[in-house]
């Protein structure tokens, strides 16, 4: 009887960790480029953390319980609210704008459907103390850059990009009451997903005339700078310039490609106030990949500083899934670059010293820990996926000689060589390597 | 009012977190030069899973509670079950030995006392599957060697060792009856740090004799491979010729100069079956750094396979404290490579455009955000840590032209030299570099 996971939960074994510390170190790697420095918060949290900004009805969705200190705690679901309590907690100490990333580990209680998981990891890109487009512009194509660094170009991944304050300007202009805004704006968030009647409907029995149901209808539609440009906006005409500028930088960073303006964005999330943005596989056929956007107000009604901020998350989920249907994911974890073997004319303790020379040098190296047929060890070597194999002590081999065989590369007429140790070790690595090829 | 993290967690702002890279990057790259691969498991998982081979007294410690489907779970408070686990369940499927390694967060409700953390983070390295001793010296060598990677010498750090099966001749021949042994152990294990006649008089009470306790009593002085050899050992003499191959492959691998044999290193856990180890300061400031042990029966005990293993787990928390003693751990995370700065003649999206082509050779750039003062730009070039500052637009400069500074290097006096920007650009990383430094 072997215990499995809980519902909802990954064991990664290596082939699955492999693959998401390709995804991890494409994220380090791109936040780095971008001047992101990391953080980390505790995953478990005082239960108040999540229900200060998203009220009680959060709680049912969080693994939350009571502390051995009679203390209502919960495991993270989202780390905005603990990177708010950070920043709040040294807001005048830190260097702005605040540029971190994190790549937290979050939970959720749903209830399981289509394979839905209850863990997921998710970067979290923020920059905190910039008001200026030019920062939204910088965070959106830090995502960009990540798409493009795992291999999924402007044909397969479209990044849609809208601001709530031109919605808002719309259908003011459109003539939807201030009061029906948000009930507005939860039927556009599912137009794509419902019967057009359902959603005209709902429109209508929110107080909306016959023009104004028309102009909401219409929003899907509007899918280009121009049309955005365009729009009949009351009040926020400045906005539109913001977002023809912001579009412009975009451009300049080189992320021109995969931006597609879309009105219909608008985010599940209440607390956005500026551009927000979602990436999607051009085929559509998954869920968002990341989402994002402006939040200048969140600090400041949480836990003090009236910072202006911006940030997004991306799953490894979707994001895997993604990159599995392409295939532009590791398949295992490496193998070894040398196995060291020994013959009869030499000892495990003799593969230990040379194997100690050549860690020494960065190299990764296995042996047979108890003892073996030579046969045996090197079809070791090559179930291990070894590079290479050195054979000590074989039986042709003089004094300081090893033959070496590349292993898992047929097409090498020359399999195996005689080389004097010596000389063979100092051809690789490097002596004294500190960390040469850090693989995280 | 700023809520805080929960008492024994830690948030790590980026100082701290540039010291927790560090030490999992040099983790990693050494499983990586011994061919361990990465895992991971749950950091939620049934109670069950520690209950069943701890027994119920665990639970106080643990961080348990009911889910929302009436499941009982607990935060991991160690990684050897989930390894126990996820072995059992492809155990026939996996090459042996299997070499895994993780890193995870582990989590204990312990009463907060000198500091002591509710979470911590750990690597478990773990060999399945071989029962000779050449692992254990593998596993030692490589906790040894992440000493040496860290900059921890000899003189730094001991790894003391000894075994249990040795102890118990030992313990045997002295007279001591088996039904004694765990309780006589306990108080070996407290030699060290209680009063002698305490000591004492605790193994009198157990029903030792004079002789019993004297043997008992001079356990902490058998620190030399010789007075291992030299035992009195009852029915555990292929156990000492053992331990002295141990020994002698721990020389071959490179790890000698750190080894101090010890027959007082007990491990307080109740399942180890052979070679026990700790790594602890040389100063014996601190508590233990490392602690593992090889625990054969374990795995058959727990979920089924019959399968010899062995592991250590290595914790962040004191390694941090002395390698902070040491003064060898990053002051700070990295600033960034270069700032991209315009003055008059050059404008914010002429700076992103020799951000970008910089970033996509692998270099970290920062420029600022908001429109601001050359001077001020170059000011926050400073502040963010930034090596080189390229000036674009400066009054000088021709066309295609551009001033790099030289930043936070006062020794050098060209601090300024006119550069053609297209052949600066070439000079810095690599085209379409992928992960030529990924720093994690």
């Amino acid at each position: 009887m072997v215990l499995g996971a809980l519902p909802g939960f990954r064991d990664f074994y290596p082939a699955e960790l492999a693959e998401r510390t390709h995804i991890f170190a494409t994220w380090r790697e791109v936040a780095r480029r971008f001047g992101f420095v990391e953080y980390d918060g505790p995953p478990l949290e005082p239960l108040e953390l999540y229900t200060k900004k998203s009220g009680d009805e959060i709680v049912g969705q969080l693994y939350n319980f009571v502390d051995k200190g009679d203390r209502e705690v919960a495991l993270r679901p989202e780390m905005t609210p603990t990177l708010a309590r950070m920043v709040a907690a040294r807001a005048n100490a830190l260097r702005k704008p605040v540029r971190w990333f994190s790549i937290p580990q979050l939970f959720r209680y749903e209830r399981q459907q289509r394979g839905r998981l209850r863990e997921h990891f998710q970067l979290n890109m923020d920059i905190v103390g910039e008001s200026d487009v030019t920062a939204d512009a910088e965070l959106l194509v830090g995502a960009i850059e990540i798409m493009r660094l795992l291999g999924l170009g402007p044909d397969d991944v479209r990044a849609r990009v809208s601001d709530r304050r031109i919605l808002h300007g719309y259908l003011l202009a459109a003539g939807v009451p201030d009061a029906a805004f948000g009930a507005v704006l939860a039927v556009v968030d599912k137009i794509d997903r419902q019967p057009r009647n359902v959603s005209e409907d709902k429109l209508r029995t929110l107080g909306l005339d016959a023009d104004a149901v028309r102009a909401v209808m219409a929003i899907p539609e509007c899918t280009t700078l121009e049309g955005m440009q365009s729009l009949h906006v009351r009040g926020s005409e400045e906005v539109v310039r913001e977002f023809s500028r912001f579009a412009s930088y975009v451009e300049a960073l080189g992320g021109g490609a995969y931006l597609q303006p879309d009105l219909s964005i608008v985010r599940g999330l209440a607390y956005y106030t500026g551009i927000v943005f979602e990436l999607f596989d051009a085929k559509g056929e998954l869920r968002a990949i990341c989402g994002g956007g402006r939040y200048d107000t969140l600090l400041k009604q949480s836990w003090g500083p009236d910072l202006p901020a911006l940030g997004f998350g991306m799953g490894d989920v979707v994001l895997g899934e993604l990159l599995r249907a392409r295939a532009i994911l590791p398949a295992a974890p490496p193998g070894v670059d040398v196995w060291v073997a020994f013959g009869d004319g030499a000892t495990v303790e003799d593969a230990m010293r040379v194997t100690s020379r050549l860690r020494a040098r960065g190299i990764s190296v296995e042996y047979a820990l108890g003892g073996q047929q030579l046969s045996r060890q090197l079809k070791a070597a090559a179930a291990a996926g070894a590079r290479d194999a050195v054979i000590l002590g074989a039986p042709n081999a003089g004094l300081g000689e090893a033959m070496v065989r590349r292993l898992g590369d047929s097409q090498d007429g020359s399999k195996e060589r005689r080389v004097l140790l010596d000389d063979w070790i100092g051809t690789l690595g490097s002596p004294g390597a500190t960390r040469s090829s850090t693989h995280s």
